[in-house]
């Protein structure tokens, strides 16, 4: 069952189905579930989400800078600390088993899948407001809470249960909920309760899709390896 | 009569009337209308008006960056234009006259009430989106093109003829109704027609009379002279 | 003694030595000191500077984005969520007390020369790098951590001993001094160790000076009262 | 021969040694040259390429938002202006020859590989200050200049000496020697006449590495074709 994340997520997430599904079931996706995925292309995906979560944790940080109220503030800034000091951490454990330093992490070259995707939402972030932020931000902090909710039910392999772990436990399930409760009053208080019906919606949706489609291609990246 | 700068502009100045009316009618104002303003209270204020005008050139620039369409990029470029290339040149030649160099305009020391709406407008812009942006400078835009229409018409000294008939000129005029037509059709493009039922109007028309008040300290400033 | 927060912030205070003396030895903190300061002043002080907090974080938040190290995101972070969950409190409880919720002190009107500072602070930030954003934060953390370690050995009064034992706290100087290292390492990272012999230390020289004096201004206006 | 654009371009050109000749001595490149390239590559090129022009007028306005002399002003608004009002005026040209209006090439779909150079362009160069924007905007300015001059020169074929002749003309060459000179002036300003000797410069050329990187990506999503 695919868990409820608030109104704005499930609308955006029909709206762009196609990309969804190519993202939330995509064959990198498939390989952690039934544990096929070779270990070295683990390996170069962990190495190149390290970067991600560097722009990720920015990307977060400068929606503390656009943000309205206090409780946007407080969220974003919770955020913020549980990706430097604790998801990062993650990353930097496995890695660690594997030989790789955090200074390595820190300074790997990146991908352009990877690029692509953080540059882009920073960039809306940047040149948007709040919520076209938050549009560009959704795929990745909902996509991998519904893929670690499914793959924690669904897994035929051991292989990746740390992965599945994470993104899988009632922690960062709660925290989906929390987001995505935060986004449709951060929607309402700016646009109103029927912010779906608005001239607006169409160009924050099509953020979301974007965002996506730059998600599967980070897959990709994930799985060709290093 | 007052002139009709279109919508929007027209209902945050409605909301805004007190310090709409402190500031399109200030003392400074009065002075260059009857020619009682002294010529080192104008010359502070031209070379405060300088530097200021840099920095409304920069937020202009940063409008072509949040632009959604090709119109709004348009507009807002031949503005930066019009800014860097003409009205400038109106306080450089005038300090000129007086002894001043346009490198001695550029690193001339800010003062705070200038510092304070330029850099309001600027913040607005960049934590906000094209709208946010627009609602913060409005103030300058429209409420020079105001005070310009009135004293044109209602002056009875030729002391600051070549600054109002700038500000009174049917180009300045026709700029301020573009620029009006251009906003009200951006707000509808992102908002809707009913834009003013938005909850967002609010938020933007706090900007609109928070910029109006720092325009109000940037004649209290002018009047106080070096 | 005055307190050492580094070799960047050492250079600007003494760059910057006028408009420096009249922020930290304003009249604002002589009456903090003898507690001479009327009571009604200091709330219309604290209220406004609850907001200013909120602006703080948000440049702060703002120098996450602007980061280049791991060890700097992590510092500003931190930060952040010592002045959104911590230093924001203790104006939240003496507000309190005086019968002011926190939903008031986050919708207070702010005074104009509050809007400057924080403003000059952001659109620093945003228009420049992570040193033009420090450069411009500065004179706020470490001015008051200077006016807090001396008003902590000098004070006569017991008024404002709350606020005097905030910013005269081992916690709060330990934490001028983390951030006065972490700017001397960002300095020598981008620019070298003599990063006061650069053709960019002027102009962040400026930007400590600016807002220096705009502190002052904030002082005057706590002075002023509602 | 190829052109001189001013010392840092050269000395950038030069560390990048190998995706430069990636990008400027592309397949798609010599499809232009001796006239092999598919015409409907070519217009799938152009379709993106004029979404890659709104967001790099877009960048350039943020160089002028992020100036800090006139001179740097002055150049950046010119070139927002030829942009916005001339060089997309070519592919509004060509593309209405093949049937293609300008709104449909305003609201075309962008590749991911245009996405992830606009974005990463104009993230570094809200994140950074103005010698980072210029750092990655340079790859596309100076790559089609160098690219243009080399093609006047040597092209065998008729089929793409529009395109050819846009950027080999006097012109376009003219504007990359004027973009360089303001590049070596901001340089010195900023960091001193010996820039390359600067810790920042490592930064800085990693960004002019990244861009170029990101270009060769556009060439090769040209290539595909649609």
């Amino acid at each position: 069952m695919t868990p409820d994340y608030g109104k704005a997520f499930g609308l955006w997430r029909e709206a762009a189905a196609d990309p969804w599904a190519q993202y939330t079931r995509h064959e990198f996706v498939e390989g952690l579930r039934i544990g096929t995925l070779p270990r070295t292309s683990f390996l170069h995906y962990l190495v190149q989400d390290y970067v991600f979560l560097v722009h990720f944790s920015r990307a977060w940080a400068l929606a503390i800078a656009k943000a309205e109220t206090l409780e946007e503030m407080k969220i974003a800034a919770g955020t913020v600390n549980a990706l430097v000091n604790e998801e990062m951490q993650l990353h930097v454990g496995i890695c660690a088993e594997a030989g790789i330093s955090e200074d390595q992490l820190f300074t790997a070259v990146e991908e352009r899948e990877n690029m692509a995707y953080t540059r882009y939402v920073l960039e809306a972030g940047y040149s948007g407001d709040f919520l076209d932020l938050m549009a560009a931000l959704m795929p990745c902090v909902m996509g991998y809470g519904e893929i670690g909710a499914r793959l924690a039910a669904e897994k035929t392999s051991e292989d990746y249960k740390d992965w599945i772990g994470t993104y899988g436990s009632e922690d960062y399930q709660s925290m989906c909920r929390t987001v995505g409760d935060m986004i449709d009053a951060a929607m309402a208080r700016r646009i109103g309760p029927d912010f779906e019906a608005s001239p607006r919606w169409a160009s924050l949706t099509h953020k979301f899709e974007s965002a996506t489609r730059l998600e599967v291609g980070f897959w990709d990246m994930g799985l060709r390896g290093a």
